[in-house]
């Protein structure tokens, strides 16, 4: 067998939370909460399955949901998109794959901030396509917008942008986003924007969705995930948002790839996404989570950077020792019993910074038990 | 905005199910039933939700499914297969366009078989590959082997076969499958084979499963359906055989495309699994269906094309007139009242010959009303 991909292993993410099992290790690796769905939303699953919505939905969404989606876009972001501009995906994930999918073509070249989530590289690839690296700035992980543009060539078919950001933290202010217009006035140059943290950032700071720039939207696609912001990362739902033209592509991908998703989620999320507290409220209760994290390791040799939105939390753990990053998760994993991301993956050079990821989508206790375990090393 | 797909539209699925809402028809177009998934398989899922079983499954699927799906292989066609040898997707369809997005290359020869499923062809071209079509015996629906022979050269990287077919209900023997290994004996082609069907099978015929040969299991991947199996097609679950040397290509498409799927489903389908009559039962209750819809059909002009499996039947109107199919397809829609498929979309060549599918997997009184409006024209 001839790989298209061969270069590509299993991800860290299922690696780590393997290996977290295998050692009985607590696994603040794969991004996933330890808590639970509200009983209510399980509960409006059950209504609709029993109604009898099991049957193919439309082959872009149900009606109530791509409108419920649309409502909270104007809500949040202060703009009005149409329903067809709203497409339901398996995940986030898919809505990245298939704009890639429908986007990209052979030959074309994609700027990506370093360090950038493992999957956009590949998908990048498998159209042929090359993958340019922009490095954020190590003290901030903030985007070097000259370097940006100066990898800007007359291949660039995209930029991809991910605020809040994965594995950092960091979020997008209205100055990226008016660099970005910039860069990309006068152009053809398609925009990705990954948001599917979107529902989560700290200390009063606003999101700063793709979707409020007037001049990006038209060249946009921006994906969220409800996944994520309502604690269900096993039910696949997740949405983009782009114009009219560029859905028209991405549809061709979608209805040949999935087809349709899981249609009593979509019926039961619909319902959901009317009470905006449902998805509001999230910011401040993961801004605690994070704070009990930071405050249980505060006498710890690990170095905290700034996390201003996801639910991540990185580490620096260079005062402890100076193991590659991926021996130091091993190690972490197997020897002290906690599980957590090796930073240097999400770089296309392998740069290590002895940084590791920690994921703090968990309850207060399991935030306790492994602070215990960190904080003497 | 450049196309990759040019000539790409909507699905003829989409366009007719739409149609039939838009004119009031009876929907006897897009292959889904209008009955339910039984209550206590919906009340399984509801179960497993409750039971906090709600966040990412491991990346191939639960390892109740895998198992179930591995014993429900043994038990079916007599092979042992592995459970890593079992991807779990979203619906087939996503397990087709992994597969041949993993196997097939730019540059690279697929052979399919008209009348074939629209999706094929387009997943090939995205590859940069090229369909190479054989067209099935008009008479009925058979393989032309030699034919097939013919078009293999030296690109051909993949056959695709499809049994029971759609859209014709055809249905494989021991000797399609003799034939099979015959041509591809010695060669490194690989077989894609659909058979989301494999359940439903008329007449005290069996199911020749690509599995059942061990020269083929080996260069084969054989995709499968729940939703078509359990009356749940909006639930968007399928899975996929592969030995592990074409499985390791295949996951590193599916993990950074849905990544995985729907989790609560997956234990339920793999409790539901347990009980071999819920899938074995099925033949039976759609051999009915089609002998009923055949009955009340009886003394009209259509000319029925026997169907051997799968819930749709092939119609022949040239008695009626000779309206191409695609507008009788739209004429009987939005002036009789039934939509149907036109069987022309499925070749390469636009080939009609005044056929339309209809699909019987729906109540008697279902298809009693839309026979009484069929069989005085
Ligand atoms: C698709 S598994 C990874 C989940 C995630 O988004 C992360 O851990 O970064
Ligand atoms: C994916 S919608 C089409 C459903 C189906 O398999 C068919 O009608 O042939």
């Amino acid at each position: 067998i001839e790989s298209k991909l061969p270069n590509v292993g299993i991800t860290i993410f299922t690696k780590m939370s393997k290996m977290a099992q295998d050692y009985g290790a607590i696994n603040l690796s794969q991004g996933f909460p330890d808590f639970d769905v509200a009983p209510e939303l399980i509960d409006r699953v059950h209504y609709y399955m029993k109604k009898g919505m099991n049957q193919y939905p439309p082959m872009a969404g149900v009606a109530s949901l791509r409108t419920a989606i649309a409502d909270k876009v104007q809500r949040c972001y202060d703009v009005t998109i149409k329903d067809t501009e709203v497409l339901v995906t398996c995940g986030a994930i898919e809505a990245i794959f298939n704009s890639i999918g429908a986007l990209v073509h052979s030959g074309d070249e994609v700027i990506i901030m370093n360090p950038a989530y493992d999957a956009y590289e590949v998908i990048i690839n498998l159209q042929g396509a090359k993958a340019v690296g922009v490095n954020l700035r190590p003290e901030d992980y903030s985007i070097d917008w000259e370097a940006v543009e100066q990898s800007v060539t007359a291949k660039t078919r995209m930029i991809i942008i991910n605020s809040p950001h994965n594995p950092s933290g960091a979020i997008l202010t209205e100055d990226d986003l008016i660099a970005l217009e910039k860069i990309t006035e006068g152009t053809e140059i398609l925009v990705l924007s990954d948001e599917v943290y979107e529902h989560i950032v700290f200390d009063g700071q606003e999101h700063h969705s793709v979707l409020r720039s007037e001049k990006l939207r038209k060249r946009s696609v921006a994906t969220f995930s409800f996944g994520k912001t309502f604690h269900a990362t096993g039910w696949r739902l997740g949405c983009l948002v782009a114009p009219e033209s560029l859905m028209a592509e991405i549809v061709k991908i979608h209805q040949y790839n999935t087809f349709t998703i899981h249609a009593p989620s979509q019926y039961a999320v619909a319902d959901y996404l009317a009470i905006p507290d449902n998805y509001l409220s999230i910011s401040s209760m993961y801004q605690q989570k994070r704070d009990f994290f930071l405050e249980a390791l505060k006498d710890s040799k690990f170095k905290a950077i700034q996390s201003n939105g996801t639910y991540f939390q990185l580490l620096d753990y260079s005062q402890i020792n100076d193991k590659p990053d991926i021996e130091m998760a091993e190690w972490l994993t197997k020897e002290v019993g906690v599980a957590a991301i090796p930073t240097s993956v999400f770089y296309q050079s392998g740069e290590d910074r002895n940084v590791l990821r920690f994921c703090f989508a968990k309850n207060e206790t399991t935030l306790k038990a492994a602070a215990e375990k960190l904080k003497d090393l």
